[in-house]
């Protein structure tokens, strides 16, 4: 259907922000909207100007037979900012404390609009590495991983830590949690990850690291390699840290269940921002 | 920052897309882009016509002081039905069968692309009842609740089957498995539900029932009313149906094992679209 520039202006965003990092012919946009190959470069170039200026991200361009443009999702570093303290103002909240010392953070991931929001963090810090999927650990993870993947247009494996489900011939190895000290038990379906797959990790929480750390040997099972770390929250009151390398949204630096006191700092993410 | 037109299409499409179901009144995008409220009006009418021409959803306009416009996702008649064929050749590919004569879905609920279709089918068909937020069990009904719930602009709440969580205190019942036969458990933490709330249930597969039927139980509870009920695959091969009302994408007829043979249909979707 030929649409005037205006119409193809709103359509052209929409199909950007639904495709993200996917390469798309500049053919495919010509025929859509039965324009010439000039009016869509010309379109484009409007739509990359405004999503620079905006902090949404940027347009790359590949030149060629095989070329087209692809959108890069990002987050400006105002927008970074203010999401991390709101998470930090929002983790302070004593009424978050629950017996053991640990937080009630539901309500947090629970709301599509933050998650899509640590979603893009994520895709903005990551989105020179060759990902092809990202993994994290049956639950709270969950929402986490599929946002980010969702901007790095990627698929999800979701790894359980029981046996009970039906899913085939499973991968399973035991780790020590960093914490409790007790050994655990991780599976994944076999069939859920090709071999030598580049795997970024998403987690809510990490202590001692355990729980990533038993990723990482998950992983080595499938011949798979670990392509960054993501965290929303670490714990600072930690004696080792099993893992290396992650980026964290929040720091926990210390819970107080007497005093009812929680203290939150600024995890590490900027470190990794150029 | 002053923007042009062109510029403040693109740029107001991306923030109406991302506030899905939120009333934005006008004077937030006259100010945004310091341009009369008479363009901005010229702007929307613009979004608005691409939105409703493209399957994209509509904008609806709420005139006076606390009015403001409101961006309700849709997906078109065609590309729903193209997502619910794609998902019925997929599904009955025989190699999906596990033993027990359960079918492997990760690959299909790991993708982005397809859970976030599914979210704008269920987020069209219930949009115009009144939702404050989305409900499923854990596990793999959980990013199909997610996307579900991102296009409704709602939270999601996640009810689980063991008891082993740190979320405070919780409500459990009891339910018998519709299929099994067994009793079962299923908690919900109490401060992640407010009493009275309108609640969309969402789930990935549906057999009796039993699970959903559970669902709705804990739902008592709270003294909560249940909006409405999707799941993405239903099995016809059931003795009796202890759910009334619901939408299926798909229904899976029968299950041949032996013959290693899938017959999956077309859900009940459109029976209740207009």
């Amino acid at each position: 259907m030929k649409l005037r520039r205006s119409s193809r202006l709103v359509d052209m965003t929409h199909y950007l922000l639904e495709h993200p990092h996917q390469l798309v012919p500049l053919t495919f946009f010509a025929e859509r909207y039965q324009s010439a190959k000039s009016s869509i470069s010309e379109d484009l170039a409007i739509v990359k100007q405004t999503f620079e200026q905006q902090g949404i991200g940027t347009l790359q361009t590949l030149p060629g037979a095989a070329g087209g443009v692809q959108y890069i999702p990002k987050i400006s570093h105002e927008e970074a900012k203010e999401t991390i303290d709101y998470l930090c103002k929002m983790l302070a909240n004593p009424e978050r404390l629950l017996p053991g010392g640990y937080l009630y953070m539901n309500d947090i991931l629970g709301d599509p609009r933050i998650v899509n929001k640590i979603g893009r963090l994520y895709a903005s810090v990551f989105s020179d590495r060759k990902i092809d999927v990202v993994m994290t650990v049956a639950t709270k993870g969950i929402p986490l991983a599929y946002a980010v993947a969702h901007f790095l247009n990627v698929p999800v494996v979701i790894v359980r830590r029981d046996n009970k489900v039906t899913e085939g011939s499973m991968v399973s190895i035991n780790y020590v949690s960093g914490s409790s000290k007790r050994i655990q038990t991780m599976v994944l379906a076999k069939r859920s990850l090709a071999e030598g797959s580049n795997v970024l990790i998403i987690d809510d929480f990490m202590k001692a690291g355990g729980t990533v750390n038993g990723m990482i040997s998950l992983l080595d099972e499938f011949n798979a390699n670990v392509m960054g770390i993501g965290v929303l929250v670490e714990s600072e009151e930690t004696e080792e840290r099993l893992v290396d390398e992650y980026i964290s949204l929040v720091k926990l630096s210390s819970v107080d269940v007497k005093e009812k006191q929680i203290t939150v700092k600024e995890g590490n993410y900027f470190k990794f921002i150029k």
